[in-house]
């Protein structure tokens, strides 16, 4: 990906300092899906550089991980799968809980919502600690699908989520980097 | 749209009876954006209806709204604006309170999310009493927005939403219905 494009992606990314917590400096990707051409350009480069893997399904953790997973999903006619909060699917779930940079939570994701062999691609906004999307790989093979690959429009290698994820055997791919929390 | 095409996409979506309160049939668009064809198909067909309208911005509720307005905010190379839950967005919101169909709930966007004179089209999952897209409609026009157009891809007519937003001046498009609950 070129430099200045993702220079361009990142000045497109507000900071919130102290947010949702003192010490925290929450890098907010409204601020880039509300313009245009970054939403557009956003979404053409993720589909690039999948464009020629074999996939089968993209999963999205929620919420915003469905504002980036789903376009990629139907711009490449997969199927979209979103991990969602307890409470939120209306069908059988399976379920992982995990921590997270700020406090505890769950996902789930239904029980036929990808089939023995799939092969998926995790999309979420932003990778931190990487918690929320190791238990959704978690869940994916669970149910015999196969995870290769993981992408994020932001993430802050500080905090240990790339490594943590390529432990587990899944390539990472993020736009745009931020250093410290 | 073609009829045939419209009865696939119905059958691609499941009835939960009972959920998520007893008498309650839950239209489930979980397993209709799990199947790659028939969620490329439904964006697809999404894209083509608004391609000739003039707009600048889809916004989509919380959180299934994400998973069909940003692919045709993308698609359409428009900016997608999250209208959310309280404490969901990080940045200076305005907010509507509103009636749902079962229980009663709130929706914010952020301030400067929509310009003075932009023209939107709000897409969300399903429209039952229309209460949460009203709630959508408001924020928009508060904020100077034009709203001529809502999408969904399911209607409950039943329920008065489509009645509701006919009043408010917004066209209504929904792709399947679903008579009674």
């Amino acid at each position: 990906m070129n430099a200045n494009t993702l220079a361009y992606l990142e000045s497109c990314i507000k900071t919130i300092p102290d947010y949702p917590k003192p010490g925290i400096q929450f890098r907010d990707i409204t601020s880039l899906v509300e313009h245009p051409e970054a939403f557009k350009l956003t979404i053409d480069l993720l589909v690039e550089q999948y464009r020629h893997c074999k996939l089968d399904k993209v999963v999205g953790t929620e919420a915003r991980g469905f504002i980036f997973g789903a376009p990629v999903a139907a711009a490449l006619g997969l199927g979209f799968v979103p991990a969602r909060k307890p409470g939120k699917l209306p069908r059988a779930v399976i379920e992982e809980r995990y921590d997270l940079e700020y406090g505890q939570d769950c996902l789930q994701i239904h029980q036929d919502a990808i089939n023995p062999g799939e092969r998926v691609l995790i999309i979420d906004d932003l990778l931190a600690t990487g918690g929320t999307v190791e238990a959704a790989v978690k869940l994916v093979r669970r149910l015999g699908g196969v995870v290769d690959d993981a992408a994020f429009v932001i993430s802050l290698p500080a905090l240990g989520g790339d490594a943590r994820l390529t432990q587990m055997g899944v390539k990472v791919l993020s736009m745009v980097q931020f250093d410290g929390e």
